[in-house]
């Protein structure tokens, strides 16, 4: 059995931890903020995710999933508003599929207690990564309430401290370690629609409500309260954007023109967009993720991507479960292997998700409210219903299954190909069952 | 006038002070490493460089370029060294033309002696930044010799101090910064081909030779003692590889196989395989390269490249020259838009050389030895003979012209397509007069 820190008790640090404590090793996670369930912390990060099905297997692991979807909201598909505020429903998936909408704070907390129930399995807060050595597995940390400083002696570290992960910033001072840090050109405000007077939803709770104009667009997703928590995606720079919407008028022009549907709902909206920070957006690329057996990133660490698949979570809670899965496969004194070939794996799956995140982007806040994209959506309909068995549409392949997300993009595109043959016969969708229409058909989805 | 603090005494780091000292600022550059004039210092970098237009230029601007030209040896074309000892002659560009093997350590101490000799900078050595603030544009320093520390408080930093940038490393944690190392899968090792007995040079002095294997190369450039310098490119893993090629049988067979012709040029490259470093090869990305009026990246700190295309020093003198013409066009309360200018357009014209150079060493290592290749070739000297004002190879308008990179790349591409035309007229090239052929290499010439 062998002693583990694992840096961050966040989401994923918590969860790995839970796996590696429940194989019996030692384990000790180290988080740079105090303990949220006893202090407030600003974790600068969005208050709401969307769970989906490789965040729940991964849940499943550590036996907490049931207990999350009890507090979880379930959203079947997607509503779209549009500039004159008629709402429109997009079903994500089939008819039980859903993603769920979660508090952040709320999963975390779960997890750090289900670990702290673990014997071996203890979180120290408040220490403040100072350095790494890497190759003993040492960290030397500083507790920000006393200013102690202290070594941490190890076998092996788990970075599992994030997007701007210390492990990695001092892994990228290593021979050949290929990074890249990118941010796009829109950053992002938190904003609310607070729960009605008897509290309840002031919007369908069962929907992801999406606001798309084009260059940017508004977010919101339903919390247990009765509120909604909103995120507006919007440019740094150009008209309009954070830097041309400041005054007053200018805010309250933003949201006439674009919002009005949202004006009555979010009653002190010029005063939250002026008052609530800015966040960015950035992928993150590196290679590797490990140092010889003593040193292994995961989740944001290794591959933080931007937000618009509602991936980041599930992404990284697979990273557990498939480490999990690995390291059995393993003996002990072999772990290099074993990060090896995680690394390997989750390098091209978390590459594939990066890229369709970026891409999600464009399709939510412009596509979505395109004619010629809800005709593909009723062709992927359409053709996931009449084949089932060998037709499952990107979305749900990523969202409603654990199909490797770089499988899931390689079909992505055959699929489109297939999806373009069809939409070029006029008027198809409403004429699907003709003979000629099935003939042609069956012979783009089964070629040769 | 401002006070500005350089961080780097290296190549550009010393030419750019001349630069703004000549302007009348007053300029102090630090340098990490020890005064290579006083001490033998081993800078890790390749000891010899291909010196052409755009870095004259630059040279030229601190007066010097003649001075570096007279201790320099022009090589007018590449000499291909096949597997048999045959040798190939191609020329780079028209007679007149020639790229000069310098040294580095050479151009370095001139420049740093140009710089010197103005009354207005200075250079201190043995300063390692340990800080740097960039909104104050403060640097903490540490003398390496007495462990002294001392801030350095300028109006404004030029980080100039290479592809492991401290500067830019601090630049990497301001808001939404866009970075990125990339390290090819191949290093590289300096071998010596020392000069024959009477001092005289054992290949033909007036090219760069190069030994093309496809997944791996020799090349040798002349020094002025008679000696080439010859640096092999190889992969780090497979075969074979600087892993699999370490014993003295191994390196022999290496050799036998594919530089039968080097070995007796060479009597002691198998110990001098096995004592030689192995050094990385990286390509570095970012943006912004300035923060306010108050730090510039130049040179390797903003766009590190790999070698293959001869243009880092090249590219980096190119910065000085136009960082120089744009500060003219500023008042000296709005560099910060001139830093603005400077970054927008050098940015591309860094990737495009960025690109370029990666392209390069598959034609080198691969294509340069291929027949259909060589057709290629000779097409574009048959296009640059009759069409001389409207069509110069590419490599020509790297190596020989002022064109920015990124004209040059997008040029580039449309030639490719003329010449992918051409080529498909078999025999073309030895009947290009006909007036068939003539009329139809007109018409591909000057389309619509």
């Amino acid at each position: 059995m062998k002693k583990i820190t694992i840096t961050g008790a966040g989401l994923v640090g918590s969860l790995v931890g839970v796996y590696l404590a429940k194989k019996g090793h030692t384990v000790h996670i180290v988080e740079r903020r105090p303990d949220m369930r006893r202090e407030a912390v600003v974790a600068g990060r969005s208050i709401n995710l969307a769970l989906s099905d490789r965040g729940l297997r991964g849940l499943q692991g550590a036996g907490i999933d049931k207990d999350i979807l009890n507090v979880a909201i379930p959203m079947q598909g997607r509503m779209m508003h549009s500039i004159s505020g008629e709402q429109t429903f997009q079903p994500y998936g089939l008819e039980h599929q859903a993603i769920n909408s979660v508090s952040r704070g709320g999963i975390n907390i779960a997890l750090m207690n289900c670990a702290e129930q673990m014997p071996n399995l203890s979180i120290s807060f408040n220490q403040r990564c100072l350095d790494v050595e890497l190759d003993s597995a040492t960290l030397v940390v500083q507790d920000t309430t006393t200013n102690k400083r202290s070594f941490i002696e190890s076998d092996c570290i788990i970075g599992a401290d994030g997007a701007y992960s210390a492990v990695r910033e001092k892994m990228q001072k290593t021979d050949r370690f290929n990074y890249s840090q990118s941010y796009i050109e829109h950053g992002y405000k938190e904003l609310t629609i607070p729960a009605g007077l008897n509290g309840e939803f002031l919007l369908n709770k069962n929907a992801l409500h999406i606001w798309p104009r084009k260059q940017f667009m508004l977010i919101g997703l339903p919390n247990l309260d009765g509120s909604f928590t909103c995120t507006l995606f919007f440019p740094f720079k150009g008209n309009p954007s954070f830097d041309s919407v400041k005054s007053d008028s200018e805010i309250k022009s933003l949201f006439e023109e674009n919002f009005s549907d949202v004006i009555p709902l979010m009653p002190n909206y010029i005063n939250d967009f002026k008052v609530n920070p800015v966040s960015t957006l950035m992928t993150v690329r590196c290679f590797p993720w490990s140092h010889k057996d003593k040193v292994l990133l995961i989740g944001d660490a290794a591959h933080a991507i931007v937000p618009f698949f509602g991936q980041g979570m599930n992404c990284g809670f697979e990273d557990c479960t498939v480490l999990s899965e690995i390291l059995d496969n393993y003996s002990e004194n072999d772990w290099e292997n074993a990060f090896k070939e995680f690394e390997l794996l989750r390098k091209q799956n978390s590459d594939a998700i990066a890229h369709l995140a970026l891409e999600n982007f464009i399709e939510m806040r412009d596509k979505v409210a395109d004619a010629e994209f809800l005709r593909r959506k009723k062709i992927e309909r359409l053709l996931h219903n009449q084949f089932s068995e060998i037709f499952t549409p990107l979305y749900s392949m990523v969202t409603f299954s654990h199909i490797p997300y770089s499988d899931a993009l390689t079909l992505g595109e055959k699929q489109d190909y297939i999806i373009n043959q069809i939409l070029s016969i006029p008027h198809i969708e409403s004429d699907w069952n003709s003979a000629d229409n099935q003939t042609f058909i069956r012979s783009v989805m089964t070629p040769k």
